[in-house]
């Protein structure tokens, strides 16, 4: 079966058409959002480009969207990517231009099935998925099912909070593992030292970035090894607490943060293991996500696997 | 229908004859559970108690365990409270005797059953439910599902790390929910704190007891009000990660501490407002389980009600 994935972006929309059967992107495109001009001729613009792509030879759309999403019915609630947005019914406007079943999710609960159905929790039932980005989201397996809860909302695990004591996050309150394991929050922790640590090589490009904190730990430099330590510290703290919770088979991760690769995941599994409780020892593996540039697009078209396969 | 509960404890087994209709305990009865003379003996003694109380007057039987279950073969892996009990057939040998249906579940989970079946849950399909006693135990159900992971061993709410420069738990970690909120960690607290005040109401009778703590914050005492304090932040930090998991329709606790009442739910929903991030506002309750002192028997008798749904 061909799919049509639409990862949908604040600033730019990416379409894949996806083989389900083999997760092959065959063709893709990308267009801007232009959020700007509207919601309805984001619409617009979608289905012309998901047209053009692909004619109609594809069975439906999946789209991951940023914000809350009621699922049911394919609306963005809001999103604080598209603030024009409340209420906003995407998914039934795009499938009246295309005629076509259209699928809405959260983007990071559509990552989580794109780990799935696509990447590094094939055959599984049990995942935790985290994104690691300007921000860190969060989508949850379970029993085979996706965790959303009464309202759709559920999933926030960028915003459990850690360390009541730790930094403040975005959302207000204080030690939420976003606060510590974003993109964003890793600069943050850069330029908070940089006065005690004016010579590390974090430094030596005008624009602080988490790759250059990761690249700064590859020559062991001072700063850096303690800012990943802080970052593996946190992920290890809120992974332990999910696998106390959800007793996943894996937790996988993904997002800009998660290219650091070894220098982060090798300390993050040492030290989950060293946290969780005996009983949960080997029960679990902590993944970095295959998917990198795809993810999106797999992620959205897996959307319509999981709603088409219930 | 009616049902046999047993709610099986390390010191005494609590059997209850229950119309499943009405959730009324019929008759019920209690026997010491002799965990010494062999998990054969226990069975044996726990199949004459249901038999003496109901005859075969009933369906089936749930067993509420504590300890880690394989709820398909209805054994228990290990516990505990009974030590010598590894991967012990509990179910199926009762079963044998009885020839009737066994169903067994970890006890905290059938606590959750019982609280949707029975209690402050009836008719929710998002409940988190923690017992506040000796230890915290947890349970969940969401999206009408008890999730208990990919061994069945999930739902340890009382292990999610909550501060990780706080106090040694019993699982070896720091910080765990159960090292603030369980009457182990009150009486704790109360101790460590003793000599600093020395005169607080809560050592007026020589055992020092979580009641006592929460009688002496009746009367304002200092030190009784600053452990309230802690659990409630505690309680509320770890109940926030929940809700921004789980986005769960209501939020139930029982066990000895829960007694406390509005002393310790009041602040505890005023704090847990606080911190839930403003999508998260008014979607949840926090209640106090109405089940009291038949929690076990009802939770117990849910678990049939929970698996012969599905």
């Amino acid at each position: 079966m061909k799919i049509i994935g639409v990862d949908l972006g604040g600033t730019f929309v990416k379409i894949g058409l996806v083989d389900s059967s083999t997760g092959e992107i065959l063709k893709k495109s990308e267009i801007e959002t232009k959020v700007e001009l509207g919601g309805d001729v984001v619409v617009k613009r979608i289905a012309e480009a998901i047209s053009n792509l692909a004619g109609d030879q594809y069975e439906a759309v999946g789209i991951g969207s940023p914000g809350s999403i009621d699922k049911n019915n394919g609306i963005v609630r809001f999103s604080p990517n598209f603030p024009d947005w409340n209420n906003f019914p995407l998914g039934p406007k795009l499938s009246k231009i295309l005629n076509k079943k259209v699928y809405v999710e959260n983007d990071a609960n559509s990552f989580a099935l794109g780990e799935k159905w696509f990447g590094a929790g094939r055959g599984k039932e049990h995942i935790i998925a985290l994104t690691l980005g300007t921000g860190v989201g969060g989508g949850i397996i379970s029993h085979d099912f996706l965790v959303t809860g009464s309202n759709g909302i559920g999933g926030e695990l960028g915003h459990v909070i850690i360390n009541p004591q730790g930094p403040l996050c975005g959302c207000g309150n204080y030690g939420c593992l976003e606060a510590y394991a974003s993109a964003t929050a890793i600069v943050r922790m850069a330029k908070e030292r940089r006065k005690k640590f004016p010579n590390s090589l974090i430094f030596k490009n005008e624009e602080i970035t988490a790759k250059a904190v990761f690249d700064a730990v590859k020559q062991n430099d001072r700063l850096a090894l303690m800012i990943r330590n802080d970052v593996v510290e946190a992920l290890a703290v809120a992974i332990t607490g999910f696998i106390h919770t959800f007793n996943p088979e894996v937790i996988i991760i993904g997002g800009g943060v998660s290219k650091a690769g070894d220098i982060l995941f090798e300390p993050l599994k040492r030290r989950a293991n060293e946290l969780v409780m005996p009983s949960f020892k080997n029960t679990y593996e902590i993944l970095q996500s295959p998917l990198v540039e795809n993810a999106g697009i797999l992620g959205a078209a897996s959307i319509v696997l999981q709603r088409e396969k219930l």
